[in-house]
C-alpha cells in the first residue's frame, strides 16, 4: 500500500527487543522489591472521566492531559499520574480495603508536554504508597522500598536527599514572610537547576529582603547538614515539628540500614507534600532525580468526604533506564536448534524437551541450510547453537556451538541438558 | 471536595489486588511459555497517528477506535490491536532485525465498543507473531506454543479447532458461488452462535441455490473431521492446497505434542486470514474461543512495498480471567511481623533479614496494638504473623502464628527463616 511514515507519533517510543527485554527485567525487579516490602499491586484505567482529572493539576498540568470527547458525547481524559487514579480507586473500595492500604502500580500515563530530551509524552510510572497511615514508619518503609529498589536495579552511587516540608514553613515564618511561602518555595526549588547566585539572583529580583537574601545564602551555602544545624537555622514550632519528624524518621531509616542526607533546601511539589519529603539524585551522572516522594495528608481524601493521611514515593524507570542503558542481550533465547530436513522432526522433539527444562529455544521455520541458520542465531543474537545433522542422529550426540567463541562440544543429552541448564541459571 | 463520583467509565476496569495478583501472575506465566518458544518482547505507542490506523479494520471496526485531535491538532488514536503497530514497527525496523521475526506483545488495546458481559473497552492483548515466514512450520510454532501457555496456566479441558482459509475457498468454487465466497464464509462463521439451522435459514433467505444447502447441511453435520474425510468433500486446487498445509502442520504438531482437530466449518476473520487458522474453545464453559489465530500472508507488508508473509496467535486474557476466576490470593504478602513499643527496631531488623531471603515481609506502620495488627494481617489475608514481644526479645525465639489454623510455633531464627522459605517456595 505503499510508503505510509513508519514513525511513531513525537515524544512516543517504540521499544525493539534490545530495550524492551532490559526494560522487563527493570520491572519484574522493581515488583519482587515492592512486593518484599508488603504492596500489593493494583490497576486502574488509562481513560477517566474529565471531571476526575479536572482540578487536580493545577493550571499548568491540566492544559498537558490529553483530553477529548468519547462517542457517548463524554469528556474523558488519558491518565496523567497514578496518584489521582488512586484516590478515586481508594474512594471506591475503602470499606473492603486493609487499612493502611499498601499498594504497588506500574503503568504508563500520558502529557502532551514538549518533547525533549528525557522527556517524553508516554511514560510508564513506578508508584508505591501507604494510604491511611500517619506514621512515620510509613514514610519510613516508603524510603526503605525505594533504596532496595535500587540496590537491587544496582544503579551505582546515588544519594537520598531528605527534607521536610515544614522546614520552609519555619525559615519563612522566621523571616517574616509566611503569606510569600509559596512564591519562596517555588525559588529554592529551581536552586538544582539555577545554582546559588540563580536563586539569589531571583529573591532580589522578586524584591525579597536584603536579610532573606543573607538568610537564604547562609542555608544554600552547606549542601548538607545534621539535625543539630539545622535546629540552629532557626527555631520556631514548624522547626520542632519538622526536627521531630526527621529525627523519628531517621532511627528508622538507621534500623533499616538506608543511608540519607539531610538537605534542608530540598522542597519538592510544594502545594502538595506535608511532611517529610526526599528524592534520589545520581552522583555520577546528570540526569535529576531518579526518585522521589513523601507525605501527602490532603490528596487522597478527594473523593471522600474527610482527610486520608498517605505517603508514597515514586521510581523514575525512564531515567533509570537512561542510566542503566540497552543493555547487551538481544534476545531471552538461549539456544537455537539448527537441522537438516532429516532431522526435523526429532529437532521438534528435542525443543519439547529443553523447554520442559526451563530452556528458552529457537528454531528457524524454514528449512534453510545450516550456514543461514548459524546466521539468524548470530543476528538475533542467540548464545549457543545445537547442529543436529544425520551424523548426531546416529551417533545420538548432539554438537553445540558457542557463537560468541566459536568453540564446539560433542555431547550426550545428558550433558548437553546439564549445560545449557548452567546457561540459564547464569 | 464532596462525593465525586468513584465510578470508572463504563467498559472500564479497576483491578484491587485480588484481582490483579492472579492477573500478574497470568502474564508471567505467558511471558515464560512465549520466550521459552523462542519470542521476544516488543512494545509500542499508545496512541497512533490516525493514517496509521484507518482504513486497516473495515467500516465496523474503525467506528470503534477512540479517535481524536491532539493539542497540535494532530488526528490521533488509541491503538485498536497489537497487529497494524506491528506492521509500522516491521516497517520501521526491518533492516535491523533479524528475519524470522518473533515478537510477543501484551498490552491494553481499546475500543469503543459497547460495553456487554465480558466485553469491555480497555483490554489487554498476548500476541505472539512470527513474520517473514512462509513455512507451515511457524504455523505449527504459534498453535505448539499456545498449548503449551494454556496447559501451563492450567484451564482444564479445551479443543484445538484447525482449518485452513482455502477450504471455504474450495467449497465455494465446488458450489459454483466463487464470486459469493466472503458472503458464504461470514454465514458459516456464525455456526457457533446461530446453530446449524439458523445457519441453513439465512442461506435460504439470501437466496442460496438448493445444492449449496444440502452441501452446507452435509459439511456442519460433520463436527470434526479427517483429513481423509475432508478430501471427500470435493476435490480442486484449494482444496489440495489445502490438505497438503494441514497435512504439514498436523505432522509439526503431532511431534510438538499437541492434539487437535479439524473443523471444516471454521472461517475466523475472513477479510484477513490466508492459510492454516485455528481457535481454541473450552470443553466446559461457554466462553467463546479463548486463543485464535493463523497465517495472514499481505498484512504486515502494509506499510512497506512488499507482502510479508506472517503467521500469528492471541490468547484472550479476559475470557481466561473470567474462567479461572479471581484466585484465593489477595496479598503478595508471606508474613506481618507484629511488634511492640519495645520492639519495633527488633522489627525493622528482622524484616531486613527475611526480605534479604526472599520473604514477603510487611509491618503495620501505625503503634497499635497486637490485636489490631493481627485484625489487620487477616484483613490483608496475610497467612503467617511473628510476633515479636519483649518476652521473645529476651529468650531470642519467635512466636509464629499460622493465620489460617491458628497453630502458633515457637522458633529459633533459623527455623524461623526455614519455616518461612518452606512457605514461599509453595
Amino acid at each position: 500500500m505503499g510508503s505510509l511514515d513508519t514513525q511513531p507519533l513525537k515524544g512516543f517510543r517504540d521499544f525493539p527487543p534490545s530495550q524492551q527485554i532490559r526494560r522487563e527485567k527493570l520491572f519484574e525487579t522493581i515488583r519482587q522489591v515492592f512486593r518484599k516490602h508488603g504492596f500489593d499491586p493494583i490497576e486502574t484505567p488509562s481513560l477517566e472521566y474529565w471531571e476526575t482529572l479536572s482540578g487536580k493539576y493545577g493550571e499548568e498540568g491540566e492544559k498537558l492531559i490529553y483530553r477529548f470527547k468519547d462517542y457517548g458525547g463524554r469528556e474523558v481524559g488519558l491518565r496523567y499520574d497514578l496518584t489521582v487514579p488512586l484516590a478515586r480507586f481508594y474512594a471506591r473500595f475503602h470499606d473492603r480495603l486493609p487499612k493502611p492500604f499498601k499498594r504497588y502500580q506500574i503503568q504508563p500515563v500520558w502529557r502532551a508536554d514538549k518533547p525533549q530530551r528525557g522527556r517524553f509524552r508516554e511514560f510508564y510510572q513506578c508508584d508505591i504508597d501507604i494510604v491511611a497511615s500517619d506514621s512515620i514508619l510509613a514514610d519510613a518503609e516508603i524510603v526503605s522500598t525505594i533504596d532496595d529498589a535500587l540496590k537491587s536495579i544496582g544503579i551505582g552511587n546515588y544519594t537520598i536527599r531528605i527534607n521536610n516540608r515544614k522546614v520552609v514553613k519555619a525559615l519563612v515564618e522566621n523571616m517574616s514572610i509566611p503569606d510569600r511561602e509559596n512564591e519562596y518555595a517555588r525559588i529554592l526549588d529551581k536552586l538544582d537547576k539555577v545554582g546559588k547566585q540563580g536563586v539569589l539572583k531571583e529573591l532580589m529580583d522578586k524584591g525579597f529582603d536584603k536579610h532573606v537574601l543573607e538568610e537564604t545564602e547562609k542555608l544554600i551555602s552547606t549542601s548538607y547538614m545534621s539535625l543539630d544545624e539545622l535546629a540552629n537555622v532557626c527555631n520556631n514550632r514548624y522547626m520542632e515539628e519538622a526536627l521531630r519528624e526527621l529525627e523519628e524518621l531517621g532511627t528508622y531509616l538507621g534500623a533499616f540500614g538506608v543511608s540519607w542526607k539531610l538537605d534542608a533546601t530540598l522542597v519538592r511539589g510544594l502545594d502538595y507534600y506535608t511532611g517529610n519529603v526526599f528524592e534520589v539524585i545520581l552522583e555520577d551522572a546528570n540526569v535529576g532525580s531518579i526518585a522521589s516522594g513523601g507525605r501527602y495528608d490532603h490528596l487522597i481524601g478527594m473523593f471522600m468526604k474527610e482527610d486520608v493521611p498517605a505517603t508514597g514515593g515514586s521510581l523514575g524507570i525512564d531515567r533509570i533506564l537512561s542510566v542503566v542503558g540497552e543493555g547487551d542481550e538481544r534476545t531471552y533465547s538461549h539456544v537455537l536448534i539448527a537441522y537438516m530436513e532429516d532431522t526435523l522432526v526429532q529437532a521438534i522433539e528435542l525443543s519439547k524437551k529443553l523447554r520442559e527444562n526451563g530452556i528458552n529455544v529457537d528454531m528457524h521455520p524454514d528449512g534453510v541450510n545450516l550456514r543461514k541458520q548459524l546466521r539468524y542465531a548470530h543476528r538475533k543474537g542467540i548464545p549457543f547453537v545445537i547442529i543436529l545433522g544425520t551424523d548426531e542422529l546416529e551417533s545420538g550426540t548432539y554438537t553445540l556451538r558457542d557463537m560468541e567463541s566459536g568453540a564446539q562440544y560433542n555431547l550426550g543429552e545428558k550433558e548437553l541438558l546439564e549445560k545449557l541448564k548452567s546457561v540459564v541459571a547464569v
